[in-house]
């Protein structure tokens, strides 16, 4: 993908959390990686939604230093760069403050696989990271909730469950490219919608079964996937 | 009706469930049947809504084998198959994932006639499958869950309660024609939001009587109908 | 108010239900009375709202007979004429089965005067009716669906509380104009949304005072009035 | 900020307020304050939203007294004005009936900092004010609702928690500026939505920490902000 195409995608996966309804105010970040040029391409921090181009998004190398000096990066760069470091086969990361994801991560609560719209994109529970300590907050506040993602992910395969709550804050979802990122945080919030729903019917919802769960992640994931129109 | 006004009526019943909200994403297929022909129309497989034509929807046969080689149906095709089969008043079905359906599928609640909006379209309870099985999922998933549901309906009248909240998954709604499927989908969303809340409020929410229950049911259906501005 | 401007107030409180998401398919109808003349203007049964002009709306006495023969009145009618001969100072009846008044009607909660928008519109505890008895839905369910409601207000001023829940069923509400009835329907669902969730918090939650409602109801009602810009 | 600025800078806190949803109906007014001239310009009194231009604002002095003829202030004036007063360093008052704080305000509910979205605008603690007294709503409603405000604040600082719920009636939300007043209000309705809906799963939600509330709410406060593009 070229630095341009980087950019245009960058920026829709940027504007599809905010036109999804994911987005309240500026609270959302978007960006995406070229793994070959160790260069990721993020959303300049506090810049309306209205008035972003792909010019605008801010260049970094995978340490988090901008590459260039017009606009400041997003103030989460630095969670969006260990995440790059931890999880090497992603390409995409968003951050949202979308509803009931947050509404989750505020109440601490995973979200258990209760249906098959879930199992379709995460292969289990989606987890919540441990409260980040006084000491971590104050050494570095954003690295380390980057650090704490990929300490919640220590036995866990990044792309099969590609979303984390972070707790008392909000999601961070992934994906192999930025368009994937974007789209399994609107599927993470209407999954998180389902399960709040259910779990005040029941506060211990049943989760569906392993084959269940397995049938719907392996249609459309890996090797026999069954969905869609294949590949040319 | 034609082949090309049935391509027409399914096109429409899968627009008509991504317009009034009932589908995330790609998560959604209506179909319809041409009884005399034998032959199901269904939306294909993964294909972005805004690009489906009437002429997209791809022609299978009654054991669900595709009678052209364009395009592959819709991955639910065998689900709907079955339910030609199992029901023969209907001619069109509509699977969704509306929220509220979704959810009383994922806790398994079956949704009681609690007011006259419900008696107008569904005859009683709107129940829920069993699981299936790790085995019946390894054997034939989309086929099994078409099995379950007319497991289900053994004792119950198809046409009379046009739905199924499939456990885990999600609901199937039909109807006399694929129009009417997505109708019935629509009211079931609005009927399944009335209940999770009603349920909210008191666990085991008090039904409508027998009597209110078919005064409006029979109002709407059968020979005595009274509703709307008759036949010409 | 001549036929022609009580046509298109009729035709104006039918579309704004529509506008304001208080109606689900066709569930819903409004009417308007030409007190002088005895004649009640109704939106016809089962006719898709965007195709509705004012010279749709059917004209009837106050008997609920048709006085024309063109279209077939709302099946409804029946509890609107009762109410306008039973609430003389009414000018418009609205029934709608918007999503919270119909869910507090099919939980049977009277909604309790919690919060200054209930009481800015309605001077008390907005009531729900009795059940009918299966006797009464089989001699003649839409006029005894009117009964009802009168009965539930013998001992209230229907002008002070313009809007009832029918048990299992949905909102009936009035007003002095079809477009304050209108109106009234619009408030009810936000008063009837705000209640659900403060039950949902506390089963039993606190009403205002008596003082804050009755200087929020007689702020906008009545000699003492002190809103808006006054007559000129 | 000139007398025409500050025209639109209130004309458009309004309409912010009515476009994102946070009034019903004409339930909401904003206001701003020239200090220098000691001029209060404030929404005109049940004006329609769509008719409202910036000359319709009316002006006021500090006590509440309107300084022309033409159109009666809104009739929450005399609560602008206590705030004004109260506040010294606030430049824009907003009232709504935005659903969800309303709710919290009826269900007399304190919002605390359950998380970082919270923690960006609020340094604590949402309060309720305590509920007039009937003694006090018949002696000057408006203003002792003003009053009851301030008392609330008397331990609190205004501009580190800019908003209020008034017991059984609504928020009150204020910014050094109406466009932040506006703002403000916006974020307020989705904290206490997200707030409901965290109560709903445990009551007695867990508040972030003190450190991480610091942190968020001084990264974008004070002397240390490092959020948005800078000064130029």
């Amino acid at each position: 993908m070229s630095d341009d195409d980087l950019r245009h995608a960058v920026l829709r996966a940027n504007l599809d959390c905010v036109n999804h309804g994911l987005v309240v105010s500026t609270f959302g970040n978007a960006s995406g990686i070229d793994r070959a040029a160790g260069r990721i391409l993020i959303k300049p921090s506090g810049v309306p939604y209205d008035r972003l181009s792909a010019g605008d998004m801010v260049a970094c190398d995978l340490d988090g230093r901008a590459l260039d000096n017009r606009l400041r990066p997003s103030s989460d760069l630095q969670t969006h760069a260990v995440l790059y470091r931890a999880f090497p086969g992603i390409g995409g990361v968003v951050h949202t403050h979308s509803t009931y994801a947050t509404i989750m991560a505020q109440a601490r609560r995973p979200i258990p696989c209760l249906g098959t719209t879930h199992a379709d994109y995460f292969h289990g529970t989606i987890p919540v990271t441990r409260d980040l300590t006084p000491d971590e907050i104050a050494r570095d506040y954003v690295l380390m909730t980057g650090e704490v993602i990929a300490e919640t992910f220590a036995a866990l395969d990044p792309l099969a469950i590609p979303a984390v709550l972070v707790a008392g804050h909000g999601p961070f979802v992934w994906g192999r490219t930025p368009d994937e990122a974007a789209h399994n945080a609107l599927i993470l919030e209407e999954v998180a919608r389902m399960a709040w729903h259910c779990m005040v019917l029941d506060p211990a919802p049943q989760p569906i079964t392993q084959a269940l769960l397995d049938r719907h992640y392996l249609r459309k994931h890996g090797a026999g996937a069954t969905y869609g129109q294949g590949q040319p």
